[in-house]
């Protein structure tokens, strides 16, 4: 079957500082038209740190959209599209937690919801070096916490973490690790 | 240290077909303030299904937002919030295979980009009964297809799954089988 989907005109309704929503009317593949809602996003990365003991870093913060303080994994966006993400996850890491990662190991990418938005998440695997200080941006606020990866296992297969990069990346590290 | 933000006034700049679109103002812990940009979506589900040769099943279709087509396994939007998810993601598989599962099982749900959306996915695994005919939408055009799971687990270790719901869900289905 036919899937391609052309674009017959596109408008931006919104700019702002995270994402742009652009509607677009498009020619469906059999020659019928719609209309697609993107949201438009400028990626991001996320870091699952080992220390030395086998335990993941994690930060707390409220995240608006469920009015709810989640547990994560570092991460953010990719500010500067000039920076490679593996450079923004390193930031990310240090600014979060001031930790300060080696032997990163790619962890793959993806998209976070194909269906509305081209946001890609890059993620990666570190071991942690040493510890300095944290470096907030002005509007963010983050507790780090320490959780053993085989107990992060656990909390990931039994819908204890509710975000949905964290659960990949937990999941990953200990598969390629062979901790489960 | 304190996370929560507090809304100071709160605007809807667009109601779409899957998206709407909020501006607000909020008080930071710290006390300044600050602007957040949320996208309210319906919620999705998203489904494993097994055929008894454990194979998955997937779908292609074409995803806008990246203009290119994607392989993910069935989904879709909770089109009814009255109607439980199970529901939802039973109807879906069926609308995009014309499979009918059983001995489902809930394998988690997760935010899919908690800094800026409310998406909610919930995930299930199920085994694939018999086939009926697919009943896709108006403006839906997918294209079924099968991947043994241990292939698939393989695939999604080496990022060539990019979609993350469906990496979730053939990691969990793994673990879940002692698959790997």
């Amino acid at each position: 079957m036919k899937l391609e989907e052309k674009t017959l005109s596109s408008k931006t309704l919104y700019d702002g500082k995270i994402v742009r929503l652009e509607i677009d009317d498009v020619e469906l593949p059999n020659g019928g038209s719609a209309v697609r809602e993107v949201i438009k996003h400028p990626a991001g990365v996320a870091v699952a740190a080992l220390t030395s003991d086998n335990e993941l870093l994690f930060v707390r913060q409220f995240r608006y959209p469920f009015r709810e303080v989640v547990l994560e994994i570092p991460a953010g966006k990719i500010d500067d599209k000039s920076t490679p993400p593996l450079e923004n996850a390193k930031r990310e890491l240090l600014e979060e937690t001031g930790a300060v990662g080696f032997n990163y190991v790619p962890l793959g990418a993806f998209y976070v919801s194909p269906g509305f938005t081209d946001e890609v998440d890059f993620l990666y695997m570190c071991r942690v070096d040493h510890f300095e200080e944290q470096r907030l941006d002005e509007d963010e606020f983050v507790n780090v916490e320490r959780i053993p990866l085989d107990k992060a296992v656990e909390m990931a297969l039994n819908n204890m973490i509710p975000d949905g990069k964290t659960q990949t990346a937990i999941l990953k590290t200990a598969l390629l690790l062979k901790n489960v």
